[in-house]
């Protein structure tokens, strides 16, 4: 631990309502020294695949010891178990819904804990707001040095929701989704680059939303204008985008929504 | 005092433009020890009692010895005063206009001060920007240790807007506000649910822009799919909302528009 | 150097996805303890004279020492230096193509560095995201006492873009560009009033997007209700208003956007 934890808060609670800053004030009520960095409020509402990419895509970047609050959590108030995750030296707090799914994809060195000691939450908890009433205290007392295995029993059976990767249909075709929308536009998919890469080289059919492409381009700069397009996304998952365009807008697609992807017979 | 005294900015400027940077900047210059928390800066413009609304949801989350900057301040460069208020052991800094009517509503137990000693303020100080150039510093130098009695004289006669608080007409209904409209679309009123939450179970009527409605549901789950109804909001407040829509789209309102209720005669 | 170095970001990353927590963490990496502000993310995209304005418009306000990162930067991955440059007791850190135009015009006390010292990037550089990869750890050794002569050699010739100022065409009118569109959509443009104030009195056409106007007002509050004016912006540049609407709407412009001034004789 440093002598400023960072504590790092991705939502879906926006930036417009009082919710976040409440969630930080519970921090502080507990750990006042703490370094705090929002990652983004504004995942599609309930989406929970969303933050998990998100937070793959930056985890990494943080100083060893920090810890990852995550609550996109379409669950509150029902049986889902708030969970605390160890990984590659961070933290991770947040639902068992699949949020730290992606994170802990090909990882063998994890160990987790089902939070359930409640000296360590807010006095009064709510059902619907466990950011503030939970979460956000646990990170606080972690921060402060509380030992991981202080919050709850180990647990080893996560949940790793089937939709966070693409399945395959009986004719051969994928069904994903998409994972996130840029600020431009740019639709991410859960195909990754990794296993579906063969498309800049394989006739293929994407369908999204309204919109519907077989074609590839390397980069943007050398997509022409008219039709959507796939790409590599730097994030490492296929992309689907539209010349100086704003592609979800035109598909009418947000993260959450379903696609199909199908290789084609060579003409 | 804690080392890192915690100070949260709550505004009507945004973020795309400067302004809440240069709050902070001047904080910092001041009290680089600060820890500086956004509550939101996305209040409709000069409607100060969506800021009180906000403000009295989140302030208590926050520890002992916050400061908390309120600047909604349609008055600002006229006569209103900017003021220094104590109660339950939190600082609130901001204009004389009710911003903290809400907070301090019920209570018995606050002191103000009218912030009058410049040697507090910016060297320069605008005619347009007290946020950065009196309440930003005068909160930097109160995080600094600056006991309060300091900033100036003891006053008495905050200003406690009629507009907080619903008004009823000669007829027998009700005239009040939407305080807030959160990232959902639905509407915040001003009508308390511990003085009004007997429509639970008697005919009504409320008129907010566009819309009406008669129909009162317990939560929103168990609302139908066509029309407007109420219910109790996590604020304490009687909410608008439209199932899985924005109601204060569908309304035509924003935070600071008025609206109408009655209780009717049982059928 | 203050225990708490103070660290501004200013970006086009927008806010709903996950780069501006990359380049905290990349802060935060090497230098825990820094106090990291937003400025603003929403810069129109490439647009680098928005970002040279809206710093222009607030690093003063920031205690001494602090590092200003600026991040807009359509020339990544192609031969635009890194800078890192100093004046009036405050660093910037950025791409070498005008962002700090504004903050150094008229001023002799600076000096810059071409950032070339590979030891302080991170480990690996990407070809697209040097605002994670460069920049912020450069900002973090910086504020973790590296001095600003280990980051390169001293370099005098810095890009300052003809963009930054009008320029007059043969005919006597003038060139100019929209700098930035605050909240309401009042549109700053780059025609300095020190130069072009003369406008309050004298006949003028200004064209920007679908509006033209010939109107001056000195407040908003004097303005008609109906047609564009010119009025002395805040930050000591022309803009241009609509009494009650979005100008920038109207006239179909954003930061970045052309313009054309000319005074006309007298009738």
């Amino acid at each position: 631990m440093t002598k400023r934890p960072v504590i790092t808060l991705l939502t879906d609670f926006g930036t417009k309502d009082h919710y976040v800053a409440a969630m930080k004030g519970s921090v502080l009520s507990v750990c006042p020294e703490a370094q705090l960095v929002d990652v983004t409020h504004q995942v599609q509402p309930y989406v929970f695949c969303e933050a998990a990419y998100l937070l793959s895509q930056m985890w990494c970047d943080f100083p060893l010891g920090t810890i990852h609050i995550v609550v996109v959590d379409p669950g509150v108030g029902s049986g889902r178990r708030p969970i605390l995750v160890e990984t590659g030296g961070h933290y991770f707090v947040g639902p068992d819904n699949g949020v730290f799914g992606m994170v802990l994809e090909g990882r063998l060195d994890w160990s987790a804990r089902h939070i359930t000691v409640e000296s360590y939450f807010r006095a009064e908890v709510s059902r619907t707001f466990h950011g503030r009433d939970l979460f956000a205290p646990v990170a606080g007392h972690l921060a402060a040095g509380v030992p991981a295995a202080e919050f709850g029993g180990a647990v080893t059976d996560l949940v790793f929701p089937a939709s966070l990767t693409p399945t395959q249909s009986a004719d051969g075709g994928w069904r994903g989704v998409v994972l996130h929308v840029d600020r431009f536009g740019n639709i991410v998919t859960n195909l990754p680059w990794k296993d579906f890469g063969i498309l800049a080289t394989q006739p293929f059919e994407m369908r999204v939303g309204n919109l519907t492409t077989h074609q590839y381009y390397p980069t943007y700069s050398s997509a022409g204008s008219e039709n959507t397009f796939l790409l590599r996304g730097s994030g490492g998952y296929v992309e689907a985008s539209l010349n100086q365009r704003d592609a979800a807008k035109a598909a009418n697609v947000h993260a959450g929504s379903p696609l199909e992807f199908r290789f084609k017979a060579s003409d």
